[in-house]
């Protein structure tokens, strides 16, 4: 659950009274604290269940309970839902017996599911032993698929309809069950072993006859995923399709539960920040960095930062082995980082556009030569437009042209190879089967680290005829 | 529009029937090729549009037209509105007069702005002036809002009821309706002035008595955006409520249209593109980055480049300073690399957690000093960690146990200073009215090498008496 608090320039959203602002939640806490419940109350009835659940979250750890003790029974389900997954077990462990039922009980089960995982086994015993059968065999079979799959994030709280039902026996049916049921806009129609045969909207069933069937309404080619399909797959799929659910099936095709499209907004932005942190060079974990202890953070980062050292250790070897050519000529040294650090910068441009394409499936039909090529040709336009200044630079820092010449040659190859890199690296990961987005920005700048230096030197080598 | 190809190891989408793969699309060129329509419309009958938009869009451009055409007229209007904006374009000149007409005007107003923002003024005016006077005036007020607003992604084809209707009557307004509209699943409930006055789902109306009024089951509370409202905070605010749509006023509350949640799925991926970009020093444009020309590419890299290569033009000048540690002590020199390059790499990964808590506004109500503190501490503790290795590194490699003192000492303040200015200088970006991104791993990097050599030349000094 994210807030949105953004001050845009270009006009912030009118939320009309709806939205708790900053001076209203900090009233909800002054009323609280003077224990002036009828006002809180008052306060929290006209807010939207997310904009309320934020504003518990943000109250001292004793206050929470009692905020949410004021919500109608109906309303505080909804909020429970919102709740981050911290609040929501400390609020378990603050409320007993009929209280923690009542609210887990009208959980939708994938919400539930998620609290569970997160719960001591012992609580989750105690409370599965206590849903009624039906709630229970619901997130029992949750439960049993895992983390990341479609299995984990549908809800078995779909409608299902037959074919041989008219249209008017159909809107009866959705009526007795449309409060009980997270989707009723999608429609899914099975046969006698729940296999599914056919989907239809509400929308189709709202302009048909009465009397037509389903079986005459409904589309017979139906999309779905099984239950082990990822979950940045089936985020795909219905951003693809623009679908607003899709129905999860088991290995013999039988319905067992429907992806919602609010749940897939969620895994496009978990997915979003997982491309961004293996970008970064950060390992990312199920809990929110900012909510994980420092030993884990520093756990998390250090592996990579191994990794690349040992990769950079080979630019100490190189200027080791160099280092005659640095003895005679020390200006050289001036520029190693200026040379590295540029090349570094351009091999990430390169590598952070191939793996957004490669991730988002725009790079699927074309050619890696064909766009190799094309990053090669840039990184020499770049090296030479780049190499220019440079060259410039150094001939007004040191006054040695031979140097500058040196600098300026050896930007114009180290570009065009960071480039190359940074562009073939990603595929040739994909390739191998590995995610491409290891071949991240540290890694490449790492990489051209170490062949930059070694480009350098030898450059300057032959060109001051050494 | 991108398209799922990802072979997962985890199950891949089990699509049936419905989606059209590679081997088939070849087969449909083929069919095309030798003329064979029949065989051709036969394979494209049970697919969705969005993967019959993609068959067209990999076949050679001759045939594109052909395809096209083989098409019912109803499922032609929902292909083209997948197919990309180039195609799009290229189908537009390939018809003529009535049949582009008959597309264009069955096209959701919202694609159909999109596509006029593409095509030359003069066929713009021409097919605007042919349009029949409803939709004219519906694309007419999209392309009067800037884009990147709500105004220009919403559309307006949505339900409007009266508070005074009845359920039933309002039921049959919707089945009246629902064929031309984009959305049924919300209505929305206007006064005589075409003002918002209340929000309700068809699932309200489903399960309401007959006699019921709106204004019985409606919701008064509407949480709603305006025309000019950024479209970035147009995704968040339906990802935080996980609504369906949301309702767009103008500045007198008037409803002028509704943004609904597929356009938001694109929104929110373009959103993670732009800023996956910005991370990686790459400026991002409106068109996508494989089909914008060479120059154009080189251009949108080029500026950050050189702010960058002028930033690190300071590492050069830090070391013409101190070359006279350098010219007694050259072994110093091999491990210039590495100390700027882990440096940067841990700076890389501060600013990419904190840049990106920034965008999700995962740190809205946390205290930057808080957060700069705590990525200090890891700094310090990375720091130890890779300066113990380091200090181990330099020893084996050049023998000198005060040289290797210095590098491993250098690493722990760098890894320090690295963490601070990767987690401060975003916040402080922020605070300044600049995008966070901006604070990005290259610019850190950058910053970093500068910093790095100087501490690195000082410390040497020092653990020297030079």
């Amino acid at each position: 659950m994210t807030a949105l608090k953004n001050e845009s320039p270009s006009g912030s959203p009118s939320l009309s009274q709806t939205e708790l602002r900053p001076i209203v939640r900090s009233q909800l806490q002054l009323l609280l604290e003077a224990n002036n419940l009828p006002e809180a109350k008052a306060l929290l009835a006209p807010a939207q269940p997310a904009d309320i659940a934020e504003a518990i979250e943000d109250l001292p750890n004793p206050l929470q309970a009692i905020a949410f003790r004021l919500l109608p029974k109906d309303e505080a389900i909804e909020v429970y839902e919102y709740l981050d997954l911290e609040v929501q077990q400390s609020l378990i462990e603050e409320f007993r017996g009929q209280d923690v039922l009542d609210i887990v009980e009208q959980m939708s089960p994938d919400d539930r599911a998620r609290l569970f995982d997160e719960l001591p086994a012992k609580v989750v015993t105690r409370l599965l032993s206590q849903l009624s059968p039906k709630e229970r065999g619901a997130t029992a079979l949750l439960l049993g698929y895992e983390p990341g799959t479609a299995g984990r994030i549908m809800t078995p709280e779909y409608i299902s309809l037959e074919e041989g039902w008219d249209a008017t026996q159909a809107l009866a049916h959705i009526r007795s069950l449309a409060r009980a049921s997270e989707m009723i806009y999608y429609l899914y129609v099975t046969d006698s072993s729940r296999r599914l045969t056919g989907i239809l909207s509400l929308r189709d069933l709202v302009v048909a006859q009465p009397e037509q069937t389903i079986g005459d309404i409904m589309v017979r080619e139906v999309v779905s995923v099984q239950t082990d399909t990822a979950q940045e797959d089936v985020a795909r799929l219905i951003q693809r399709y623009d679908f607003l659910a899709l129905p999860v099936v088991d290995a013999e095709r039988r319905l067992v539960g429907i992806v919602t499209v609010d749940d897939v907004l969620d895994v496009l932005e978990a997915e979003a920040t997982k491309e961004i942190y293996q970008l970064g060079g950060v390992q990312s974990g199920d809990a929110s960095y900012f909510q994980t202890n420092l030993l884990t953070v520093a756990q998390r980062r250090v592996v990579w930062l191994l990794v690349l050292l040992i990769t950079n250790t080979g630019t100490s070897a190189v200027i080791r082995s160099q280092q005659d050519v640095l003895e005679q000529v020390v200006a050289l040294t001036a520029f190693i980082p200026l040379l590295i650090g540029t090349g570094g910068n351009v091999g990430a441009q390169s590598s952070t556009v191939i793996i957004r394409g490669l991730n988002t499936d725009e790079l699927r039909s074309t050619k890696p030569w064909a766009v190799i090529g094309r990053e090669a040709i840039a990184g020499a336009f770049l090296g030479i437009m780049l190499g220019a200044v440079v060259l410039l630079w150094a001939y007004l820092l040191q006054g040695n042209l031979v140097v500058a010449i040196a600098v300026g040659t050896s930007l114009v190859s180290i570009s065009v190879l960071a480039s190359v890199a940074g562009s073939s690296l990603p595929f040739l990961f994909q390739r191998l089967g590995f995610d491409p987005a290891l071949m991240s920005a540290p890694f490449i700048t790492t990489f051209v680290d170490v062949l930059g230096v070694m480009i350098y030197l030898n450059v300057a080598r032959l060109i001051l005829k050494l």
